[in-house]
């Protein structure tokens, strides 16, 4: 690995970036072609309904930078945030079309864990002459793949809650008062939070203490979040926020089909995923969550549902913006957990710290994505 | 003002920080005497009981960095981080010192807030004939000296409320657990955070949870802090480790002579000081600190009293430990206050955010010092 690969890696990555909010359910990938100690082509993921740039529906980063180099591909370096793919999906497979562009290395910097390309595209690549290696910034395409990487390895999305408390852990008061906490900065970084998600979930205590709409509204974007509402009863109204926007999913333990009719009709999509207690099977949701593409899933909720996650050891990340206040004990706090030991205490990693207007945002990691794949 | 005095007046501060720990009652003065742009002496608040260095016992920084500098004061400038003194306490007038030395100019970072001194230190300099100024380093200064400050202006001590928590606000399992949350960088950090403070107040409840002794073990020092623990039924164990070093208050709402006998026995001083509704009178209690000389406090305690101290408006500032870990709502919190009306949340400014090993210390204030002083 030397410099140079590191330094047009980063330009491969700062492309990838620039489909997160749009390319799934394809991962988000970035790729750049060099000839000569030039850039020829820059490419990342299409989002599946149509391009952000003039591409074609759901293409690749790779065709996308192909396509921008022509005839200067000839002779060129690859280097691609994930591994080009071998088999033929939406697009043909990206391998080939490298191939016969005349690409004569290409430079990865993960696998891919999609067991349907899993190797074979470097493989494919390898046969056909060119010089394959992976690995180069390993560590930062993995952060940024995480999403993706966990739907395909673990069959289910990777979740983040995001959390506003004050100093004490407090994020409303015990009579439900629970409006601006944090301040306008943080909101307006949830927003990009919520861009990124394929989908939100919240639960029915939160919709009808607070109503959030849990979409992005600050800036256009590609596609709206899914909303998924945990509701055993069925009790979310049908004149909830939540409807102004097409894609929520009302989740709950025991249908009523009154009910459902009524949030059907308001435009909810309503699913019965009962565990054996009668609940909610929060595990049948994330796998369902998986099957229907989504990578990224962030939680706005409230204790209980928070704390269930965390309890079932599903909560990958908290991002928590704490403002500079104390609310005090009697207010409601971030997770209902059940400790009667501290050595069960949760631990998190602390991967960054940040200040958003006067409130301060933690990002801290319950699970390290080099766990679950090594690729 | 001027950079070369910004220089020297932050020589001062610096000599003023090496008293800190010690000073108290006196303000931990600090002073340079500097003559064509060379310092030719140095010096701090010694200690009431004696030299840190070989100075008199209760030798003010002025007369510390004369003795330095000798014969070499004649036609220096003095740089002091408060206002010389001009009244024969234990020791005669620094501004005839001063004066007798043939200082030329003396430049303070702040008037001197006791009502002793309150500007006649200039003036009787200004009389001889001695250039002055004041305000040079000003809001250093007032962080510096704003336990004295405070004693002097609100007749009690700076009050800092120091806690180590989850990132969810919880200081100890609902069952009475609580060892270690921060880890051990944080525990080395508040032991001089007690170094410096003049007393550490508890809660009966505290002594009887976690058995602590509040004194500083790591290092040596001067004098520890006085012990001081809120107990209105005197129900503090006479073999607490609280007594394995002379020094504990025990501050109860009511007189019991047997329990007081056994608490004196085992070396407390005991105080009744009860409000009309049969409690202990904590503004009695700080009113009393501060009649004793007191300057900082620092209060370990749990969510009762700090929540107490917190709606009484008494807590100047917050000392916050982040362990990166959930424990949990059913846990203990920081604070018991009953807010119904998030108007009335406390507001804090941050002042600091250091990484303690691995946990998060914030300094958080509810006070300005410069709202009670100008000068």
């Amino acid at each position: 690995m030397n410099v140079i690969d590191h330094q047009y890696m980063q330009l491969a990555l700062q492309q990838a970036a620039l489909g997160q909010n749009s390319a799934t359910p394809n991962p988000s990938v970035g790729c750049v072609l060099v000839k000569n100690g030039q850039v020829v082509g820059a490419g990342f993921s299409q989002p599946a309904g149509g391009g952000v740039v003039k591409g074609a529906p759901g293409a690749h980063a790779e065709v996308m930078a192909l396509s921008m180099a022509g005839d200067l591909a000839r002779g060129a370096t690859a280097y691609v945030s994930l591994e080009p793919c071998s088999h033929h999906g939406r697009t043909p497979p990206c391998a080939d079309a490298l191939v016969k562009a005349g690409v004569v290395r290409v430079v990865a910097a993960l696998t891919d864990p999609n067991p349907l390309v899993a190797g074979q595209g470097l493989a494919r690549l390898a046969a056909a002459g060119i010089e394959v290696s992976s690995g180069v910034l390993h560590a930062a395409a993995l952060e940024h793949h995480k999403g993706f990487i966990s739907r395909m390895v673990r069959s289910r999305p990777w979740l983040t809650v995001k959390m506003g408390a004050s100093l004490d852990g407090r994020t409303a008061l015990a009579n439900g008062q629970s409006q601006w906490i944090t301040g306008p900065a943080a909101r307006s970084d949830v927003q990009k939070l919520r861009a990124r998600s394929c989908a939100m979930l919240t639960g029915v205590g939160t919709v009808l203490a607070d109503d959030p709409q849990l979409t992005v509204r600050e800036f256009a974007v590609e596609r709206q979040p899914l909303r998924v509402v945990l509701d055993s009863q069925l009790r979310t109204p049908p004149d909830a926020k939540l409807f102004k926007q097409a894609g929520v999913l009302i989740v709950a333990a025991q249908d009523n089909k009154l009910k459902r009719h009524i949030l059907e009709a308001a435009g909810a999509e309503v699913l019965i995923l009962a565990d054996a207690q009668g609940r909610v099977d929060l595990n049948a949701l994330l796998q369902e969550l998986a099957v229907r593409g989504c990578n990224q899933v962030t939680v706005e909720a409230g204790g209980t549902l928070v704390g269930g996650l965390f309890q079932a050891g599903w909560v990958d990340e908290l991002l928590l913006y704490q403002a500079p206040v104390i609310i005090g004990d009697t207010a409601k706090g971030i997770a209902t957990l059940d400790l009667t030991d501290l050595n069960h205490k949760l631990q998190a990693k602390v991967v960054e710290r940040r200040l958003v207007g006067d409130d301060l945002r933690l990002t801290l990691r319950f699970t390290d994505a080099g766990e679950f794949y090594a690729g």
